[in-house]
């Protein structure tokens, strides 16, 4: 008897993810250029992969991540392949990069073709400077390149060329609507993924939860983050740069950048909101959690914590198929604006409120977002939807429909932001809403934001993230770490 | 009495860098242009300073690090400035981004361009937009752009550009030769900077080989090691990727990129080669350790650290201003050939060894590079000098002469690439040098570097680096931290 070769896989850390989660990936996607009428019979597509960059004109490689759309369908870890798939029949071909002598002694032995064949489980592999020849003797009707805009960068996505590419007829119109609709609905294997980061990110919040003490910067933080997911979790790449506010840094939605670096003293008293998730074979997670550093709610703490915790569980109730996710916006807003009016920061009426804007004035971002390969994942705004035009809503990164299988961030929050407070105080729509006074108290807060991550289900929601969330929880959480460190 | 306002300065981790140390370089940067008969009177520098960049085409920024040259002038830590110098007087002006309203909510607070001034202590303050007019109202005769080649990486690096640029007579040829050889002999600030990243890096060092222990991963100890550096020192980049190399894979000279990503585990027995340097302020730091992961070397273990060590020290005994770069390499070589003869590895004739390149087939590399704000730093090349043509002596970095005041690494090597000594064995004319058998015994050993960073004195030399070193010092060092933990 033969023995059983084992299912080649990916591990880095404690999951194994096998290979065959990209041979789903493209049978979802050749199947639906099937039965795409424009496409018709011979047609190949080809992508080309993410090459290695330096740090501007000097030798200094930054650590290679490949591109998402490429890892989605082939899983290559290396730069400068390219990838063909025949629309027909399925076959796959990848091409690999033909290397110099000298790699075999600054970067390792210089792999064969057949290693690659069979690391990612594809009909043939062939090098890049053949790809002309192997796709013309293929004769294809039309090849499909990717070429499409990201709705939340702005950028265009980069297409194959390589050299011959003019002998072929191209077509870079019809693949990215498809794919990308692909890459929205996530499969079971790309869910395990999913779970993973998510469970390796919850954790490593935990880790901080229990380390952090006043006194503390806010970069040793992001550095105990980072090092948890990596050395515990395999997670060589966050999913995003890492934002460590504490005090009125939590005010900032994207904290933690170049200008802004994670550099301030934590003091006692401050709220913390740590906004981190590790990336697990490309798949993201994004994950905040906003606490006391030193473990005890203060009373306006409180106010505002539970207010945002009430508007997260308040949406997650209402989340399964055919929901609008405009309408869970709405709903977190309205949530944190009853609480605000209960505790006397707004007055009047709610609905006179949310016409006015005054829901974005402390919560001027979306709700959440689509996740997978990219932590603003592809395919919020396809064709045909428009972003909305109200502050908040106009943020919102898709505007789409609930479907099972789409994975969102949950991520309602409630900010001080000085200076938009300051302009709606003289604003006279918004200023009869804000109780002044009140909400000075909070100028110095920060903010707060609650993030899951979820996967739409067939009749609600799994929750991914598993973090202390309820006020009693973390505090609980905190306390015990405190008594056995 | 006005109390004194203290002076600006980077301060992330321990250390604190006054601001003056651009000062200090610009000074000498616009006294060398004056004394250049080309650059003639009315000049001004004008230099562009890094941008933010994306993942491919998606919104996820990476964390902003400044070009090299830009930082060296103006240690301004924001992406989007521009930066002028006039060289007859010496005044500088930055040019900071005009920032959307929206950054206040995404980004933080809009600093004022007073904020910058005080900052970067520098003449004035102007907006990118208005670069143009204000160099206009400067008369300039011509502005000194920067075009030229790095010698390690073959890129020309990124000439300043901006609307309004053809308005001016622009020099791109006089710049470039200038600044590089300022960034070739380092200030006192400067090596204060680096003396911090050795310090930081070398405890990072010290704290991997507390730590670890067999049946670990190599990325562990890459993790690790990048947490300390962040968390401890403040280094929030390393200099380069983290090698980390057990076993074989320690005969691989730049393992740790994605296609070898520091991924096995390490065996009890192996080799530990990890080549890893934490950066601070963009300054960088680069050093390797070599150690068996169990604290204790085997007598074969010995013989190829022992050799190395040799030829490190013996390097560090001659190093000083006037020596040959290429001797030293030279020096290294024929220590680690006599060792390895001594030990029956090869036979034969040392000089005829050296004209058959046995050297360059254990130590393909060159024996060390120029080290500052990049781990390679510029200026190995000036125009007029040229790289050599043997092997190993082709891969220097630099072949100058030393001078004080420039940093170097010293980093002898003895490698066992299984592909290239397979090859020389099958060389008629390198094979009758090659103890076969005996070289045999260590196809699996992979190699040993030993690289520490240093500046030249006046006399001799400054060593930077402070990590365990000889056999006795790693094995005392590993055995008791094996008491204690």
């Amino acid at each position: 008897m033969m023995a059983l070769k084992p299912e080649p896989a990916f591990c880095l850390g404690a999951l194994k993810v096998p290979i065959s989660l990209h041979d789903t990936n493209r049978k979802r996607l050749y199947r639906r250029l099937k039965e795409n009428a424009a496409v018709g019979a011979g047609a190949i597509v080809v992508l080309q992969g993410g090459e290695e960059t330096n740090r501007y004109c000097t030798d200094t490689a930054l650590v290679f991540r490949q591109e998402s759309y490429f890892h989605w369908c082939f899983g290559v870890l290396e730069p400068g392949f390219y990838g063909a798939i025949d629309v027909d029949s399925g076959k796959t071909i990848l091409f690999c990069p033909r290397l110099p002598e000298a790699y075999t002694v600054w970067m390792g032995t210089i792999l064969p073709k057949s290693h690659f064949k069979e690391k990612y489980a594809v009909d043939e592999v062939c090098y890049v400077d053949e790809i002309s020849d192997v796709l013309e003797a293929m004769k294809p009707a039309m090849l499909l390149t990717l070429r499409g805009v990201n709705t939340d960068s702005g950028s265009t996505c980069q297409e194959a060329v390589f050299e011959g590419v003019h002998k072929f007829k191209v077509n870079n119109i019809l693949l990215h609507p498809e794919i990308m609709e692909c890459r929205v609905i996530k499969t079971p294997q790309e869910l395990e993924v999913l779970r993973y980061t998510n469970q390796v990110s919850s954790e490593a919040h935990k880790e901080i939860m229990r380390k952090i003490r006043p006194g503390m910067k806010e970069y040793e933080m992001e550095s105990l983050f980072q090092h948890y997911c990596y050395s515990k979790g395999g997670c060589r790449h966050t999913s995003y740069t890492c934002i460590c506010g504490s005090g009125k840094n939590g005010a900032v939605l994207h904290y933690g950048h170049a200008g802004a670096p994670n550099d301030k003293v934590i003091n006692d008293g401050d709220m913390c909101l740590f906004d981190l998730g590790g990336e697990y074979y490309c798949y993201a997670s994004d994950i905040t959690c906003s606490f006391p550093v030193n473990g005890k709610f203060t009373d306006d703490q409180k106010i505002i914590y539970q207010a945002v915790y009430d508007a997260s569980r308040a949406v997650m109730k209402e989340v399964k198929p055919g929901v609008c996710w405009v309408d869970m916006h709405r709903l977190a807003e309205h949530t944190i604006l009853e609480a605000l009016k209960q505790h006397g920061l707004v007055q009047g009426d709610i609905d006179g409120m949310v016409e006015a804007n005054i829901g974005a004035l402390f919560m001027p971002h979306g709700l959440g977002h689509f996740m997978g390969l990219d932590v603003h994942d592809v395919g919020g705004y396809p064709e045909g939807t428009e972003r909305m035009k109200k502050p908040g809503l106009k943020s919102l990164r898709t505007v789409r429909p609930l479907q099972a299988g789409m994975v969102f961030t949950i991520e309602p929050g409630c900010y001080f932001i000085q200076e938009v407070l300051q302009k709606a105080f003289s604003n006279e729509i918004q200023a009869p809403f804000l109780c002044q006074e009140q909400i000075r108290r909070f100028m110095n807060f920060g903010g707060v934001r609650i993030e899951d991550d979820i996967v739409v289900t067939s009749d609600g929601m799994e929750l991914l993230t598993c973090v202390p969330r309820t006020i009693n929880e973390i505090e609980a959480f905190m306390a015990k770490a405190r008594e056995t460190y």
